[in-house]
């Protein structure tokens, strides 16, 4: 197939470190060039790819100082994905709605993966407009907001299997990882650490805007034993800090739409302790890959029994359930379910229409 | 013509009090119908007009607490514009460059007015790219920035003769209105009023963004004797407010592209003391309309003289220049020539492709 992936221009494909979309559109994009597909990527300059890569802004956005307004380089990636539609059997857009309007009337040969939270109030109107084009959720938890969305598929993220190994599990700490924001709740993380007398890890980068958050509420916790905040980390690092957890904590107050870190952390054969929020038990197998809790209580006492997990199983169903190659499988499959639906679609397509004359 | 005006929806058109593009647009739109042209105004839904209103959303943006995300009400917005984009002769767009991807196929019946300031470090990338479609300039200061870009006339806004009369200048205070933002200056204009000795009254607005500097820089000043702040105001009010000032001061430190209070001022007879900033010269007559100064000493020196112009004289300036029948003259002229240009505007269209192939 002639593929075209539309990645955003806040990160490259992959990110340096941090940025979950980019991260995914990257591995999606590598496998499947590796499958045989002609694809090309549409992202910032300093990305990598084996793909054809269409370069839109030099750099991601994120480290270019002197971008203001992001939404001007996306409009220009847009237009020129736009130009060039033709030349694609399918095109896989990952950039929330920018290019809705512009692609409304392509919309039979396009897939748009919603990689955010949906429980924003201005996105109903916004759905419901444009409800011609296909969607794909990553969670089917993150659907709830809007059920009634134009969903075709739930695709779980995935990840190269070897870009990590089971790791041993012996450095005797417990891990965090993800931006030091409220909705992460790292104060709970350090609160379970305490309760489990355990260390805990903080590998996080801090936004500018969860400056002040992290001065007031979380420095503060840093300072008491136990507590080893270790800045922003990258890949390479990655691997030992997860393969060498006992667990990971993921205490979110936040309907995340997938934590990418949880499948990171079991493809290092690392479990989790994580609470039932969200999309956390579509991804964890309580009991076999980790542990799901309602409470910091809970989280603690969950700690010795996931240090008695099978740290093989834990890789073998991350084996089984999170491999890119999946991930790459099952957007195909959604890909030529968009192609091959065209007359479904069509008819939906001609409902909306008397359902706009009706409203007019 | 069949005419679509398409205003931002932050505002209603016209706006229930601030709000500078929207009340233009208004102003432009009931004019236009009253020249007999068919107009479809885009606006929100609160929007009060004798054209046909296409409500986009139920409220200005600004008053809805709800909304979280004004862009995605513009998509919704310029996507029913596309949809119905064969059944106007020429598109007018007030939208910035949201449009531009989705109408740069149609770009030959379209021009923009572009109401913001253009030195902004994303912008040249993004007028480079869509450097096809016509545009308008408020003044030909505001494309200093610029030059390079396709503009196709500057057009001065314009007001309803009707909505004021030659005020009387009696109030025996000098005038500051607009927002009370750092760029705008207020305390410069309390220093002018200082150094006169004359009483200064302020009509402005407060946006969240400028709750700091109002209370740390300005609010300390309204202590002080001679200085009255009196709130935001709506039209009815401001005839009085400008009528009865003796001058009206605008001591901006910002490019501003088009100062509309300079010409409500000129409306009211009022003269106006201005910095020599951006458009302030295409706009003020030094000597007949006002006075264009360097700094607050010259500011507040220029105050007497101000006072002995004549105000019906300065009435008369208003009428010759900044009335919306010259306005809508101006852009009936604009819309005929990107019409009539097609050819011309298509060899350049045929110049971009070219260049843009070589850049492959």
């Amino acid at each position: 197939m002639r593929i075209a992936q539309i990645a955003p221009l806040f990160e490259s494909c992959p990110p340096r470190s941090y940025g979950g979309t980019e991260r995914v559109v990257s591995y999606l994009t590598e496998e499947l060039v590796r499958l045989g597909h002609r694809v090309t990527l549409f992202a910032s300059g300093d990305s990598r790819t084996a793909a054809v890569l269409e370069p839109c802004h030099t750099t991601a956005l994120r480290l270019d100082n002197r971008c203001r307004d992001p939404l001007t380089h996306h409009m220009i990636m847009l237009h020129r994905v736009r130009q060039r539609a033709a030349e694609f059997d399918i095109l896989h857009f990952h950039t929330d709605y920018l290019h809705f309007a512009l692609f409304a009337e392509l919309w039979d040969k396009t897939i748009t993966t919603l990689h955010g939270r949906l429980d924003l109030p201005d996105l109903p109107a916004v759905m419901s407009e444009f409800a011609m084009l296909p969607l794909a959720s990553i969670s089917n938890s993150q659907r709830q907001p809007m059920m009634w969305a134009n969903w075709y598929a739930t695709v779980h993220h995935g990840l190269p299997a070897a870009l990590y190994r089971t790791g041993r599990g012996n450095g005797g700490y417990l891990a965090f990882i993800g931006r030091l924001s409220p909705e992460k709740r790292p104060d709970l993380a350090i609160a379970i650490a305490r309760r489990a007398g355990l260390p805990l890890r903080i590998a996080a980068k801090i936004d500018a805007v969860d400056r002040d958050y992290f001065e007031s509420e979380i420095e503060p916790l840093l300072k008491g034993p136990l507590v080893e905040y270790i800045g922003e980390i990258g890949d390479a690092e990655k691997a030992e800090f997860l393969g060498n957890a006992l667990a990971l904590l993921f205490p979110i107050d936040w309907p995340e739409p997938f934590g990418l870190v949880l499948i990171e952390a079991m493809a290092n054969g690392t479990p989790v302790i994580a609470f039932n929020r969200a999309s956390v038990p579509e991804i964890i197998d309580h009991g076999l890959t980790g542990f799901i809790v309602n409470d910091v209580e809970a989280a603690a006492a969950a700690v010795p029994q996931a240090a008695r997990l099978d740290r093989q199983a834990i890789r073998r169903r991350f084996e089984e359930r999170f491999t890119v190659e999946r991930m790459a499988k099952d957007y195909l499959t959604l890909y030529e379910a968009v192609l091959s639906e065209r007359p479904r679609a069509a008819r939906a397509h001609a409902e909306i229409d008397l359902r706009m004359d009706a409203a007019d």
